[in-house]
């Protein structure tokens, strides 16, 4: 099937995808628009990844303030100060400052520094919770699988986004899409979470 | 002299300070209002220190962002969520956040954990820039002034406020002040500070 311009462009539109990522998805699509968006954020999320050897070095400081009780700041990094003015990313900072605010995570991913003793007990947990008598290989799996739930439920970037709730998407992936979209390298930074008395 | 309740009632409406205070103040300055003025003042800075014993359980938070590019957050506590609500109460908590965006200390005060390797290397450096030949008695005065500068440089409370040019407090007088006038513990809890790119 060819593919025209006009398929191209709407695509684009509605996206805001790049001219030749567009393209390049609806060949791939065989001119499908709604595969090709599929396959397009698909890439967004591969093309985040791929750019882990770029330097982000802009960004915001982003700060949330629920009622003098609860705050959050959040550093969002990305390339350039042309994202850095972006409605989306603002909208973004936004979404992940309310989302840390309520869901109270305890670090950004796996690869941050997490209390090893936090680790060891959890594990300690899981394992005395797997049913007697099964297989050692069955008890690991067992045990990795209630591992990855600990590190969902602590693991910012893990976290499905509360507001949601027809895509379910983690942060992650929200921040992934955002930097497909933007061609730019989107990092969460760091955060802080301050809630009155803790 | 005798106080009179007009003299009293004149004083309270320039300070805000409890009628037994300001009566007390009064007797103690033998009607002199200015002389009261600066009693007062003091016995506020030493009656915010007699509340040690107090818990400041109340507070908020509060977050000062400088265009997305330096932002602070701050648990500013008292004991009641009467104060709480108090716009001078506030005040106080903007002005603490914006001196901390410039200013940045390091911690609240020098009972605050201060990594030891960087005060080691301090008086390291103090001992070093004293001239040769000093009595023992004076490199150690020499010393403790320097080290005394360093600590003002650092902690949140020795620093000198910068908004105000004439009464020259420090952050720590400031929060003692008002400590006394609302004759209420306030407590500066945390803070952090957020600089993009840092």
């Amino acid at each position: 099937m060819e593919i025209t311009a006009k398929m191209v462009k709407n695509l684009r539109d509605a996206t805001g995808v790049q001219m030749m990522l567009c393209k390049e998805a609806l060949k791939e699509a065989d001119g499908d628009i709604e595969k090709a968006k599929i396959l397009l954020r698909k890439k967004g999320i591969s093309q985040g990844d791929n750019r882990e050897h770029k330097d982000a070095k802009s960004g915001i400081i982003y700060t949330y303030n629920h009622d003098n009780r609860v705050a959050v700041m959040l550093e969002l990094r990305c390339e350039t100060d042309f994202v850095a003015k972006n409605e989306e990313f603002h909208n973004l900072a936004k979404t992940i400052a309310m989302h840390i605010a309520w869901s109270k995570p305890m670090v950004i991913s796996r690869d941050s520094v997490i209390d090893p003793q936090i680790v060891a007990e959890e594990e300690e947990i899981a394992r005395s919770q797997v049913p007697e008598g099964k297989p050692e290989q069955i008890v690991e799996k067992i045990i990795e699988g209630k591992m990855n739930k600990f590190y969902e439920g602590i693991c910012l970037l893990e976290q499905k986004e509360l507001q949601v709730s027809e895509g379910k998407m983690t942060i992650g992936e929200m921040v992934k899409e955002l930097s497909g979209k933007l061609t730019e390298k989107i990092v969460v930074k760091k955060f802080t979470r301050y809630e009155l008395g803790e």
